[in-house]
């Protein structure tokens, strides 16, 4: 099942309308609450190597927060979601690591590139604390955990796969736990730069926008790795996909329908329509026109919920 | 009718497709010709009020200048281009004014949103000459043209419309002439920030993403207007009606097809599609990922080729 | 009298220096005030020509608002400081205007330079409202008052003095008001962004970085003209100076000759200077303002030179 | 002895002047040339411990690149420069590696702090090839070398130190050399971003500015690293220094005793510091290094000021 995003909770959606039913899916854990009024967290949980197969995702708890109308946020509403990352955050660490553990954050992606450069803006506002703590002890309170951060590039800038920048990192730094901030693809425009998905299972590739990049996990790094990524993009072809759902329904309400365009319904219109573009060079990806100011509200976000949880 | 494209030579392939014909439409001409390799220039002249009335422009010259892979360009061929749209700019320009008259170049666009920015950052490259013809003049050549440039901003970040603010600068400063350059909308992916459109009717809102902005041109200035514009969006709803086309095309060939099918393909599918997607809140602008790169070379190309033709 | 400062504060304490005198000067009142622990403010008010005469100032208030570690302020405390630069300018704007009068703001300086950024900065973040009003008032409250804003950039970027540029702008939009953001110049490198100078003089040339840029105030515009200006830059002479004060009192105190100075010329007077200089706290680095121009084409020669060896 | 300079050739200078000497230094060795009409290299060789000791440096060598007028440089003495830039760093890279070894390009510096943002700027355009040979080598010319490059940040802002992220990456990706290009304390004004360092020995901090960094050298990565520096930065200290040296110098040729000093004090010693300065092309602009940080919190505040006053 080819998924074409990299959130958990649109992989359980496709997949219940995939078998057409709305019951939790076996191996998969479904916990939804709310946060002040413009705040939705989906906890889904996949508990086994069925759920994992289902989703294609590993076992582990992937926690989607989405925000309303992020875009007009106030100063306030962003503290609001900045907490609410941070206290998703916290329950997460708290079951890998100790107070005072040392945490590395990592800002993946390409600084030069707008709905790529989330991970390096979030690495900037981070608090960063381990060289005060190995240098000038005396002016950091006691109990502090170190931190540190880095933002490696990506390899058609460096020529370096990230992991292998940050194996060579970890080995020589030894933190206890990596925290790493990636943007992701959606099936939503509405989630672009709106949504936060935060799980403990690292960054494993295999769907949404196809990537080089290599597993950045637990298995590879060798301590545990939270993921925080960002939907930044959607590919033009969903969005065709989408229309051409709406399309069909409009044709059948109209009673025009006949055999074809019924049986079309359940079939995979992505496949012909990404096929179709891709002759015509219309292999490209889609993203709001306003996603400057976006990013700017949620980078800021992020980083302020990984600091008051650290 | 409604073209969805800034572009002459796009409105005449869409009016000619329309009306079934290859043929020229009255009161349009056409010339084209190649300049190096990967450079293609096509000459749109709208003749009479016929041909305005049949692309929804003003009667005058829109020259379309298309580069193939901008995206790789070496050094070189960038100065091809520019050297390319210095010769078809100084065609136009010697038709207005002399030598040494004064001219105005404006970037119209928001610097802060890629995708708009290249106005602004066209102007940054301007060579400018008014204020040392001015305060130095025994330090310029002779015969020297005095140039100057703005940037004036948009008018959701100065609440001020553009035709204002440059009606009390051109009343002040007495240009005999007016380069605008700015983004603009057309039906191609391939010709995001990859084709230049140079027209000697200034700005004429009515096609294109929809506009507030008021008439830039020789009605509103009192002086020629010369506008420069390069594609840098795509409306998602475009893309959605090109792969519907695609769509209903291969049903055919696949003899599924229906008398409402074949109905429907002489129809508007856009007004269909944007109506959906405006339901679903999908009224969005595709640029392609590389935007921040294309622009680059773009700005680069098209300040060098006004500073060669000044 | 060449101050080499656009503060009036300062000017007062060189006048007062100069005249060997610590009382008030005649033409001229100040008032001294704290907000919060970390805010100073010191009104200057020049109430004569004699006093206008004194400090190469017009007539009129010039409030200083002096902020204390600035670069380390808090979310908080950039709130405090910026409520009182409300409280402050709000006393001045009441004066000349009405609550629902228009106002245009203007952002002098380049973006492009670090130092002469600030304007262009502060007219990002203004709260735009005229075209609200103008074309969906019923979304606005009622009696809210038109505030537009404009960056102009400098006369080495446009060719066109901004005073030229402004007066176009203030015929065609009326606005009431205008208030203006701008760069100044310090004698203390203490009070480099962490002073805020707002007067109701507008700006006239004459002290600080020479600077051919012309009047801008009711003389010229027209209307009031308010000034809101932040110390960016220290001429290099006036730290040279400075130093040279300090190390002159030095030699006094210790009583040395000019066979003291002799002996000087072949030892190290860097370590004087250097303990000099960290007891005020000039401990600080030397860039030249082009720097940024600088930085550009060393990058790109270095870039180039090892790609080319490689 | 405190040089309180990267640059050898400026080590060697003071070195000389404090020995009264214009003969080459034992343990060094000069050689000067000329590259076209702006450029200027000087070679200083330190060929044993003596030569070491008496400048602070290691053995090796220390090619100093000056370029006239950068500021005002066209692409074609850009290029010039960075063909002798190649030419130098080719014949230092002959001595160490093989035509087809792999390099790594490390950017030191804070992208975000324009005088500390050289290194990262430069690593933004190396062609990078490590990955295409990897991955697509069916594409890349026969014994083409691999380089990679990284940007690793600064202490201050990933809280790790430099030497620690190249440790790791070095062992992991295994280069045959690694190139580091910095920023540099300088003593002259002239040099800032207008000369090049290329030395073979690495960076050993000591001398210039004080820094926390640790040695990048063959002693600690294990292979060979050329530095490639570029000064950014003068401390004020220095400047006033110079202008002491200056205006003591200034004294003794106009024999003036103590007398002349105590006159001094209540007069205006700018004058004569800003000729002595212009004389010496001194005539520069002082901003903290903090600029960005400050400009930025500056911003905010009045912006914030003037919207809640109006």
């Amino acid at each position: 099942m080819d998924f074409r995003t990299d959130m958990a909770i649109e992989r359980r959606d496709i997949f219940r309308k995939a078998n057409n039913t709305k019951d939790e899916i076996p191996g998969i854990q479904t916990k939804e609450s709310n946060y002040k009024d413009n705040i939705h967290i989906t906890k889904v949980i996949i508990t086994n190597e069925q759920g994992a197969l289902a989703l294609g995702k590993p076992v582990g708890t992937y926690i989607t927060i989405d925000i309303k109308n992020l875009k007009y946020a106030t100063e306030e509403s962003i503290e609001d979601v900045a907490i609410n990352v941070s206290l998703n955050l916290k329950e997460i660490l708290n079951k890998y690591v100790n107070k005072e553990d040392d945490i590395l954050v990592v800002g993946l992606g390409n600084r030069a590139s707008t709905p790529d450069s989330l991970g390096p803006k979030v690495v900037q506002d981070i608090d960063i604390t381990r060289h005060l703590l190995k240098y000038i002890p005396q002016y950091i309170e006691e109990g502090s955990r170190p931190v540190s951060a880095i933002s490696p590039g990506v390899l058609g800038t460096t020529g370096i796969e990230t992991q292998e920048i940050l194996q060579g990192i970890v080995e020589n730094i030894k933190p206890k736990l990596v925290i790493v901030v990636d943007s992701l693809a959606s099936k939503s425009i509405e989630r672009i730069s709106s949504s936060i998905q935060i799980s403990d299972t690292g960054i494993v590739p295999g769907g949404g926008v196809a990537n080089a990049r290599r597993e950045l996990s637990q298995n590879t790094l060798g301590i545990p790795v939270i993921a925080i990524g960002v939907p930044m993009v959607v590919e033009a072809a969903t969005i065709a996909s989408d229309s051409l759902d709406i399309f069909i329904k409009k044709m059948q309400q109209n009673a025009k329908s006949n055999e074809y365009l019924n049986s079309l319904e359940n079939e995979d219109k992505y496949t012909i329509i990404k096929e179709a573009l891709a002759e015509e060079k219309y292999d490209l990806i889609v993203t709001p026109k306003e996603i400057d100011d976006l990013i700017e509200n949620m980078s800021s976000i992020v980083a302020r919920g990984i600091n008051k949880s650290l």
